[in-house]
């Protein structure tokens, strides 16, 4: 895990209009984050194989959000 | 938009297993991410509020994902 940084996932926050974003809310976030992006990238990655593929291309992310 | 960086993005993908990210695959994927990230952070912020808080707590992300 720890792949996607925190900063980035509190300006999210911040633009959705939090005034203050607790220390441990800011890493939660995060981390939630990188356990959705890592179902969906994993199904991309089948998706991809599944078209007898190695490169993973927007097909496969598009068809993995809708499956 | 455009907060989350592509490159923790295409390494999630490498972390699922993919060979090769096409560039495209890589920013659609980030926005993809972008997007989700946003609607979960609004609803944190409208439970923050809701519970008559200035701050985003880890139970504001926690609740948010339930609902």
């Amino acid at each position: 895990m720890a792949e996607l940084p925190v900063a980035p996932c509190v300006r999210i926050l911040k633009k959705a209009g939090a005034e203050r974003v607790s220390e441990e809310a800011g890493k939660y976030f995060a981390e939630v984050l990188e356990e959705i992006a890592l179902e969906i990238a994993k199904k991309s990655v089948e998706l991809a194989k599944h078209a007898k593929r190695k490169t993973v291309k927007v097909e496969d992310v598009k068809m993995a959000l809708n499956g």
